[in-house]
């Protein structure tokens, strides 16, 4: 199809959304334009210039035989700040308190809008490291790596505490819950994840870290790399000896629960300190 | 900000296909750009003509003084019946059979790009009926929940067959299995269902339809309504007696596994039929 700057602007924005992190060649889109080289280029320009200003991400140019142009999905910091606060005043509410202190997020992570949201804080934090799969334990942590691996065009694998017929052979470990002190199970389809993969790893909760510490040990049997580990809510529990888990990234703490006064306290967790120190995302020398 | 219309088409693009099936009113817009609402509107109708010809979807004009525009993804029908016959080929790969002729799936399932698509498949269907959640079963139906939910900018809500202490007080329901005629039981918070909903059933597989039936009685416990009901792949079983389920679509049909000569066969669902007979995506009078 033969169309003018204006429409192409509108089909290229709506591609290039489509395909996060997927290097597309200019030639694929001067060919479907039937268009200059030149043309595609100015209008790539256009499109990258109001992405940053809008904050919504960037466009990487690859020079070369082999290059094109990717889309990196980014949340402006003033924007991710706004919504770590208002994912704080959501977890606030008092009418989240379960019996036995336990909170009730399945409003908030049965949002596609607030879950693909948190998926893109992660994606912008995790865009400039080497990812090859999305990592999570069923279930509540299933919706968020799907909406990380979105932006981030890697697939998801799924870690069960059950084997299904359908997974075909397993890799199972044993692990110790780091609050309960219990031996638990967890396991893996061998078929599901790559030998020697770089695995980010997102979770809802995290309270001592076993569940997660437990997928770090599960890698070590697929010869994987943790490339991450992002949480959308740790607890700062008293009763923790340790934390089992040192390098993650969490978008909300609970810092505390009282069942007496129906009151939960929440602050921001770590991921947001380390977001407002990155002075701009570093993509190394790949930007021209 | 005030900008130029390149700058605006992107920007717009962006937003509109950031928040679908969403109204968003001209002075939006207008006050995002400090622009006349006569050159959003013109801004509009090159984003829609350009969608109308990519097969991206729409954007239906509301008039009056709660108007505004409305963006409304869907696949056009070549499209969708291309992406069919890529799934079917992806069904009838022999390395899939595992012991006892059951497939493995969770590679389709765990591939985002394919997930979106299914789910922008029944976002497509189910358009113009009135849906104010969708309903899937824990665990593999998940991702495909979410990805239509996210189409069509509506809550998610997962089924669950075990009891967990974070999802506070449940309904739970007795139903049988229709294939292994076993009792079994699913249960759903009961906040997580306002009364009276209208629910999209989605799940991945349909065997003789016991599980989604289950999913029919519990909405019965909600006073909730089924707006409809899809499946990734369904299975022709001489074994089953009668299908429990009637109204719903498939994507593809599996028409017979023989464990033996390792060969699967793949023929498309219903699906297609109905969505080649769609003469044209019809909103009633909502359109101008």
């Amino acid at each position: 199809m033969k169309i003018k700057r204006s429409g192409r602007l509108v089909d290229m924005t709506y591609y290039m959304i489509q395909h996060p992190h997927e290097l597309v060649p200019l030639t694929y889109f001067a060919e479907r334009y039937q268009s200059a080289k030149s043309s595609i280029s100015e209008d790539l320009g256009i499109i990258k210039q109001t992405f940053e200003e809008s904050g919504v991400g960037t466009l990487l140019t690859v020079a070369g035989a082999a290059g094109g142009v990717k889309y990196i999905p980014t949340l402006a910091k003033e924007e991710a700040v706004a919504f770590i606060d208002e994912l704080c005043q959501l977890f606030t509410k008092p009418e989240r308190l379960l019996p036995g202190g336990y909170l009730y997020l399945t409003d908030i992570l049965g949002n596609p809008a607030l879950v693909k949201k948190i998926g893109l804080m992660f994606a912008s934090l995790f865009a400039t490291k080497k990812i090859d799969v999305v990592m999570t334990v069923a279930t509540k942590g299933i919706p968020l790596a799907y909406a990380v691996a979105n932006y981030l065009d890697v697939p998801v694998v799924i870690v069960r505490r059950d084997s299904k017929v359908t997974e075909g052979s397993t890799v199972s470990i044993n692990y110790v819950s780091g609050s309960s002190k219990r031996i638990q199970t967890m396991l893996l389809a061998r078929r599901s994840l790559a030998v020697g993969s770089n695995v980010l790893i997102i979770d809802d909760f995290m309270k001592a870290g076993g569940t997660i510490n437990g997928m770090v040990s599960l890698l070590e049997e697929f010869d994987a790399t943790v490339a991450g580990i992002g949480v959308l809510v740790e607890s700062e529990d008293e009763d923790i000896e340790e934390r089992l888990v040192e390098d993650y990234y969490s978008l909300v703490q609970l810092s505390e629960v009282n069942l007496k006064e129906k009151a939960i306290e929440v602050i921001p967790g770590n991921f947001i300190n380390h977001y407002k120190e990155m002075k701009v995302i570093d993509f190394g020398g790949e930007n021209e």
